[in-house]
């Protein structure tokens, strides 16, 4: 499974911060990484992508995406531009194939416009309802894919909700109706194929103001993939590779959402329960909605609010 | 536009001979097009691909692929490939896009069990038929392509035309109705869309033992790509990178098609008319059947024979 | 050969003025070069490297640098920086290899703290020179070089001329100084190793603040390989693709130097004469030194000076 | 640190049965090493190679190397080139880059004419003995590397030593001598330079007749980079993925060498003691020297016989 990373904050940040320079960063953890569920592909070598916003966009706010076939951890052009690019809205992907080729196509975060998207998980089964999914999709939707991956295709199922994509700006309620009902669709597909075995469905999509995720799996009793964030007004290398997140009032001015802690204080992360929609509005309100579908379990929620992160262990 | 080149013999050849050193192989074609169509990207730098069978094939004579995103004129493994490896049959095509990104998934040939395919040309307007085309195969076709060209689809086209498109072997006549269905097929979907402009269709497949090849275009008055082949009994190297074809006798053991001649004699090379299938026969029959649909124009065959081979001038 | 641009300015420009969207933009030449010396090998197609400054540096003014061995034409990671990062200078590069292998520790610019170099041409048969040049360096230059070019040795040859490679700025006279120690240390080599064949050595160095470069030959009568430069106060897209050095009055705030004109105005170009160090100040002044070694020639100065930039014909 | 594997055998194997299809393969082994001494980084995931002569060889019987820098465990190039591949001998190497950049050039292993070498462990501070083994070599060894690996300059030293390293033939003692007085030099070198850390000395060399490897440190109490063989008449897939040695009688006609076992059957496999010499021959003779010199150590040697094979844990 593959691991992802996003970053809103008042400020920009040097992309070093959060992709090369933290010893327990998203490029470290593509090659060590204690909390993967799926053991059968250990590392997560399968290519890697990052997209971020401008810190004084001009009227094309669009986000740009660097991605690269070869392992995170030894690209020196990432290497490069990490020390170059600041930025106030970050999405990360390290990639463990488990639909679609090694190809540049297939690796997150996509665009679309202002919009950019990326997957934590697979959808199970995802041959099954491929043929459904496309011929759902309107066609400049279904023409914009251009690679093989299951992750892709949500987005343009994503899309597909939204009544212009292309649109310049969306209110995050907007963002997040269109992401529960993606999901939901998603269910229904499942169920119409007969599939048994649950989806990982870890999303998480913005426009450039707002952020919307989801930790989520069409299951009432199996775990969903980790999902932890962190919030506070600076986050600090206190000593080389070592972060902290200063919470220096009440204030947020820093959301960070991650597969796996990125620091090792615990009390700078808190999990994100499974089946819930997490929200960052353009004013770093941070939201939480339980997603109360048929998989919805209170218990499950409860239990594993008390899960310490791994970093920190 | 790109260009392609196969090779059947009953002796193997190294793929050296076809690819590298000849001074007008395929991979000087790939920057050095003296017949491109298409003016505007003069270059085949996108990739490229070969394929072949073994001379000595076990049970699984399904063909071998190497593909690669760089140019073919700077790949080492490339050149020390072509070097050691020896087939009878041989596909290998250098790509300048036209539809799909750079991406080995979009690199022809492809293969599907013992059949290979390739396309030097495009479909015009692609996207307007993509839907029907997707939506016209069997599951299995569907789900087995991987990349995100015209070229590949018409490839699940053509293998929807199949009854058992993973048989051990096929007749060269299976093979040809297919191939003209699949143009059929393709020339009924762009009538349908009200696509003018006609598309560029020339195709090559193979199951190992027979070949079955097209030039042709969806016009009554413009010309299709350039095709050409050449047969005899031995294409020699008579001083370094220029070669002949040799014509023993009336025997046929060598027989080659190129979108360009690979030498500068120019008896050696016939052009294929426009709107012809071209069949080579497990047993070196060449036929060259014209394609009689509405597109027929039994002027401009006659015409486009006499014209001189590139490579020659 | 290949093919260099730099761009200093006032403004920062944003790259894809200057990479991806001039018709004779630095990519488009690397497959349409009107003015190639060398015709073996007809295109640009080995990688590329753009390498630049930031709008407003932070402590650490080095520059960053993307390089590719995929053909910059078709690069997504390319085309998609190039809308978004903006530098007041820029290099950038496409490489046709004459020596050293597709790699990208073989692409150009190469940087050095805040020293960056580019190079279009080649030292003639350097293997004959490759063990001086390495016996002369100090250590940290000698081991600083990873690939295996001359010009990536020419660099460190440079370096060895400095005496603090690693010092936050240099005056430009110390870098002019460096450069032409450079030449003359390749001519003697040269001369000692009995090369009779020419050298071309169009080299550009900065520091982020000044810029050298030369236009040379070791010959009194052949060319060396083409450098134009034009100045002004704007460089303006008048239709998409097609652009213009706007000079609003003697100012100069933006000064390009380039293999080959980027516009097709005849008056917008000057031809940097053969054998000649041009230097970029600071204060945007442009000077001119011819070099007045043993290769001097002043009839093929004035009679170079003549020819028309091959973008405007 | 990287992986090996050496497969020599009267009958030549497919690719498969070495590197993709055992569980415990060479490239399953890159990110699920058991063994490795450095953990640091812990996976081989920055390039591999593989290496064969072939099995009917014409007049030229060099080696054909195919490396890549994408990961092994997702190179589609590779998967179907070890379907289709048979050799008789046959090098393999995944590397985790501990000198030298991610590039083709520093992949393993390397070829010279017949001969091919690759390493597994690392020169310690190369870079204080860098110049000295340049300058130890002839012209055309020193030009002939092409990469900036301590392994590649290491192959060097090694071709320095031979008489004519383009002959078409050696005997084994010639090259064991070459590989002895290599480790000498290496030695010499280390101690001139005050290099106090040990360096990781597997190296192996053949001729496409003859294989000679080491398994070396230089400390007298500190434990070398793991070396297993095995040998037998037969490499036999009994269940998909489970491979066993088969001894039919005491012929030996397959000798396997590797990092870590392939297979999961503690008889199959014996530790190459630390500071030995292991030698091949032509006619299958399996030949082990301890290495004597100031670094001998017989107890360590004792000790270490009687580890048991991780594979079979």
């Amino acid at each position: 499974m593959c691991r992802f990373l996003l970053y809103k904050g008042k400020d920009s940040i040097q992309l070093a911060h959060l992709l090369t320079r933290p010893a327990h960063s998203i490029i470290n953890q593509s090659f060590d990484c204690r909390l993967r569920i799926d053991t059968r592909r250990p590392i997560n070598g399968d290519g890697f992508g990052v997209g971020w916003y401008e810190s004084n966009p001009g009227p094309d706010n669009t986000p740009c995406i660097f991605a690269s076939v070869t392992p995170a951890w030894n690209n020196q052009n990432l290497a490069r531009l990490a020390e170059k690019i600041r930025s106030p809205l970050v999405f990360a992907h390290v990639r463990a194939s488990t639909s679609g080729t090694l190809s540049e196509n297939n690796c997150h975060p996509w665009k679309y416009n202002r919009l950019m998207w990326m997957h934590n998980g697979h959808i199970q089964d995802f041959n099954k309802i491929k043929r459904k999914l496309q011929q759902s999709l309107r066609d400049e939707i279904f023409l914009f894919v251009q690679g093989n991956t299951d992750s892709e295709w949500a987005f343009a199922l994503f899309l597909n909700q939204l009544r212009d994509p292309q649109a310049e700006r969306f209110d995050h309620e907007t963002l997040k109706k269109a992401m529960l009902k993606t999901i939901e669709q998603l269910n229904i597909w499942a169920e119409e194929a007969g599939i048994t075995e649950p989806s990982l469905l870890n999303f998480a999509v913005t426009d450039g103001c707002s952020v919307v995720c989801t930790r989520y799996i069409n299951s009432k009793t199996e775990e969903a993939a980790s999902l932890y964030f962190s919030s506070g007004t600076n986050f600090k290398e206190y000593k080389p590779g070592h972060y902290r997140m200063i919470k220096a009032d009440k204030r947020e001015d820093i959301v960070l959402v991650a597969s796996e802690p990125l620091t090792f204080e615990k009390a700078d992360w808190l999990i994100i329960p499974t089946n819930t929609c997490f929200v960052i509005t353009p004013k770093f309100n941070v939201l939480l909605f339980p997603i109360k579908d048929q998989y919805y379990n209170s218990d499950r929620m409860k239990k594993r609010q008390s899960i310490v992160p791994p970093a920190v262990l």
